[in-house]
């Protein structure tokens, strides 16, 4: 049942007055619950639960929690793994130095408990709790360039040809290269893959890196590519006010409305050539 | 600052070798906190902060808190208000005969907690934790209504238009004509939103009405659809496996791949002329 990305699943289909019953390819979407035993000690704590698709289990994971700011480089991660018979668990070990899941950032914090971020105005209080990383990088990468990456990161999802239903996020330099590519049901989930992936491979960060989201960026992505180090971060989608805000304050280069002829720079134009 | 859709940005459209900065209209996102006074005691306990585009804020809390099992029916809510002065924060009364928020249901329950729904196989983990409310209605709508409404949807998304950023969530009867359309940058806050706004309307359950999603059905679409009564839940996009799972058992027809020419029907072909 679990680390399959797609399922066939018996559907209906309703063409004018046609109708057809036929086996199609549905994306697959399961809880993954994430368990963190810090500093080597025998038990793991419940940490998380995401609706996901399965595959790249531990690299998500680890994405979440270099995310999460509870592994802050490859040395804190020292070991990630299924358990259980499921495969919808994942238990994370991280060194006794790494933080202490007690001192998870603001981010986290503010979504569960009261913080009083609601009660100033947005940006100035979200960047006075959350840790501003300035990203570096002063490559730059062509218009032309940005305009073929929506064509090869389609052109890359195999799995979205098959199910139609996910998100995908890819890595490239800046001469165009695909480098990465994750895909989910959820567009946080195939990003913490993309940034685990890197974490475990000393890949991090992603200066001098083009991010292309395949929909809209929202301020939790912008917050997770600001922490990868990404100088470049592309949308296909829109971007919110709060993505432009952090991305301006995180010296983050955003791309919206990418497309073959045209694309909106909203912030860092500077590494447009 | 707080209260619109959207705002003015500058923006910098780069469209072949030409280059024009301009103003362009960007959707908000913002926090909102949600505070939960249960049984009129004074004080009242954060309950979640969610990231949403401001407006129909009240129904956004209401929904959220239906979704969640804490508002079972209208006479639970006494009352709902802004709090402080940012806009971004939001005081829910509930009666004191109102589950207690230590009651909260079996989902949120999860999300917080181990309680080995991930050990299990995922729907049958997920049917026995969430009270799966099976959902009436015996009336038909016809494929040819159903391809009309995406183009209702998109021709009342006024502010969709404006920004190209928000997700549209529509409420129609049988016949196709729109009842409520809400917006958000998030498609669970929308979809709180008009669940809220039925909620205060005494319009629930949405027996015998189409719920029209603008994107993807996931599980927590169809989990607040299900709670909410919908017979028939359409998406433009795709649904995910266990959005299917999830709706056969609850009883809710579900389409995906909604066009005016053709429809895919996953569960309940039933409600289907």
């Amino acid at each position: 049942m679990t680390g399959q990305a797609v399922e066939l699943r018996t559907v209906c289909t309703l063409h004018g007055v046609l109708r057809a019953e036929r086996q199609d390819s549905i994306a697959v979407e399961e809880p993954l619950e994430i368990r963190l035993a810090h500093g080597g000690l025998p038990g793991a704590e419940p940490l998380s639960i995401t609706m996901r698709t399965p595959g790249d289990d531990l690299n998500l994971a680890a994405g979440f929690l270099y995310g999460e700011g509870l592994i802050r480089h490859r040395g804190d991660l020292t070991g990630v793994q299924h358990t259980g018979q499921s495969g919808n668990v994942v238990r994370v070990d991280t060194a006794a130095q790494a933080p202490h899941p007690g001192a998870r950032n603001a981010r986290n914090f503010y979504a569960s408990s009261s913080c009083g971020v609601c009660g100033k105005a947005s940006i100035e209080a979200v960047t006075s709790l959350l840790p501003i990383q300035a990203v570096g990088g002063a490559g730059q990468v062509s218009a032309q360039v940005l305009g073929e990456l929506p064509e090869r990161l389609h052109a890359a999802q195999t799995v979205f040809h098959r199910s139609g239903g996910l998100h995908g996020v890819g890595l490239f330099d800046l001469q165009g290269r695909l480098l990465d590519l994750k895909e989910d049901v959820g567009r946080h989930n195939a990003l913490d893959k993309l940034v685990g992936q890197a974490l475990r491979d000393g890949a991090l960060p992603w200066q001098d890196r083009v991010l292309l989201l395949s929909g809209r960026a929202s301020f939790e992505l912008i917050q997770k590519a600001m922490a990868a180090g990404a100088s470049i971060v592309a949308a296909i989608g829109a971007p919110s006010t709060l993505a432009i805000d952090l991305a301006a304050a995180a010296g983050v280069t955003l791309v919206g409305f990418l497309k073959a002829e045209s694309l909106n720079v909203y912030t860092g134009a500077q590494r447009i050539a």
